[in-house]
């Protein structure tokens, strides 16, 4: 396990999800010596999760002959509403944390610095230092599931905002007059006709308006997903690729748009639906093309993701590097 | 003159505009000594402008004794495309200049470390500093004039992105259909809606449809101006109260969408129109309030710029204070 440079040390990527929670260990150039991932307990407003991950830890140090003083510090990510600066967790639905100071917690238990952000961040973060980011200082990263989440990367760094709330490009409003309810409390969100979802339920709609269209036939077979959506649009059933054309203008005018204000170099799409491949970026590129200025979308270059579920404890490891400070627990 | 605080240098701000160019003259901790104007002789795509500059200069300087040992550095705005690490510009339409290495130009001239930036970006960073931003790291600066400038703070410095072309917020699609043709060659831009021209545009076709309206009336005696539209609104005409709200619309959606991305903790409103005040800031706070997400909304705040036409210099001088390196010509 010791074959760091001298003075090099390790660095801890967590991603906490609902189900599990993924832990990679790294060395400060980022290569991973091993991961592993363990259950979330819920129980008790998640009251365990964190003893449980710095015990799953502890004990991967102790196979190894590793303490803390081997580890520069982890970086910790986490699906909800954050306080970057406290270390706080303000509201993390999934594992029912409210108000909760998850880096001093860890950091008590490790006896390491912990830093903590939130898991679109760290998304952004893992793909800009060793995904599809190549080498661009400036990323936005789109991930197409469930929802739309998005992480920006300015100058190198991940942009907060005041209240740690950039990137919500998802709920950026693209249906302005009559959009579907979003679950932010919104309409007409982004989120609402780009995520998964919300392709599945344009794709309902359309379907029962063309009974003669392939789509329409699925829909009779099976519950529709946005996978099956896609291979209906690559057999020409023209209701499919009405639907996917339909979809990438909104989340190109919305990047395009987003562009403008932030002119990246690099846009990243990720989540189940960046599987499309080029079906989905060859239109997204061509309607960027129409609302992104000329001087900006000149510059910018289009990837699906590369590091899958890896992004988050990869996108935490960097926030380690970087954030955790050497000094100070 | 020599008041300064032992060690302190001067900063010069210079921003050149079609017709002037405005010059002040600052200590490092902003306070301003002095300012003056000079006029834009655009003869020969604007070859003499930066000489001009560098003599007036350095007259100032010999009336007050000082030298360029004297001065940090100076800041320097150009309307127009501009490459800031080079500190090229690319196009300066209202001068002439083409790929025209300003920085090096004029650093040549007065012998101090010269840093260029675009003049939508300064007025952002002068308001930052010294105006409306109230010491918030995160503002979005809205000029609305002629056209619709945009510059972005973040963490306190200035949003450059990868080709300098952050803060185009003009250039966003807010008419995503039969949009009004743009200057910049798209179609329902901001800038069509929400600048003083398009705002005249919007009052002008609204009037005709309204014969019974003051808006009417008065575009039978003169030529409609923003200011007009404002002075019908506030005289409770609903023709002109239903164009200002349709714009707030268009610009709260626009500032909702951008701050869903950027998250600021402060939006500014500058240009001709921010006269109107609280008749504008009033309905942009509602809209705005629809497209941002709460925690997003509730952690903006909204106010008219403060420094009218000493932004530029005031952010350029900032621009100085902070980027010219003290070390380098």
């Amino acid at each position: 396990m010791r074959t760091l440079h001298m003075d090099e040390k390790y660095l801890l990527g967590i991603d906490v999800g609902g189900t599990s929670v993924k832990i990679g260990l790294f060395t400060e150039s980022g290569q991973q010596k091993e991961k592993w991932s363990i259950a979330t307990n819920k129980d008790n407003n998640g009251e365990h999760v964190l003893e449980d991950i710095a015990r799953s830890i502890l004990t991967k140090w102790n196979e190894h002959g590793l303490s803390a003083a081997d580890v520069k510090g982890a970086g910790i990510g986490v699906p909800g509403f954050v306080d970057v600066k406290k270390g706080m967790i303000q509201f993390a639905v999934n594992i029912g944390w409210v108000d909760y100071p998850v880096a001093s917690i860890l950091s008590d238990f490790l006896q390491i610095p912990v830093v903590l952000d939130n898991d679109a961040n760290l998304a952004a973060a893992g793909e800009y230092w060793q995904g599809a980011g190549n080498d661009a200082a400036d990323v936005l990263l789109l991930t197409l599931g469930t929802g739309v989440g998005g992480g920006v990367i300015v100058n190198g760094d991940i942009l907060h905002g005041v209240s740690d709330m950039a990137g919500e490009i998802g709920h950026v409003t693209v249906v302005p007059r009559n959009g579907a309810p979003c679950n932010c409390g919104k309409t007409g969100c982004l989120e609402t006709v780009s995520s998964a979802t919300g392709m599945v339920r344009m794709a309902e709609a359309e379907a029962v308006k063309h009974p003669d269209s392939m789509l329409y036939i699925k829909k009779q077979q099976t519950p529709l997903t946005a996978q099956i959506l896609f291979e209906c649009a690559a057999a020409c059933d023209e209701t499919a690729a009405a639907v996917v054309d339909q979809s990438m203008h909104y989340l190109g005018m919305a990047a395009g748009n987003a562009a403008n204000v932030l002119n990246p170099q690099r846009i990243v799409i990720g989540g189940g639906v960046s599987a499309a491949g080029e079906q989905l970026l060859t239109p997204l590129r061509s309607h960027y093309a129409v609302h992104a200025l000329p001087r900006v979308a000149d510059h910018t270059s289009f990837a699906t993701a590369e590091l899958g579920n890896d992004a988050g404890i990869i996108g935490a490891a960097w926030l380690a590097k970087h954030k955790a400070a050497s000094g100070g627990l």
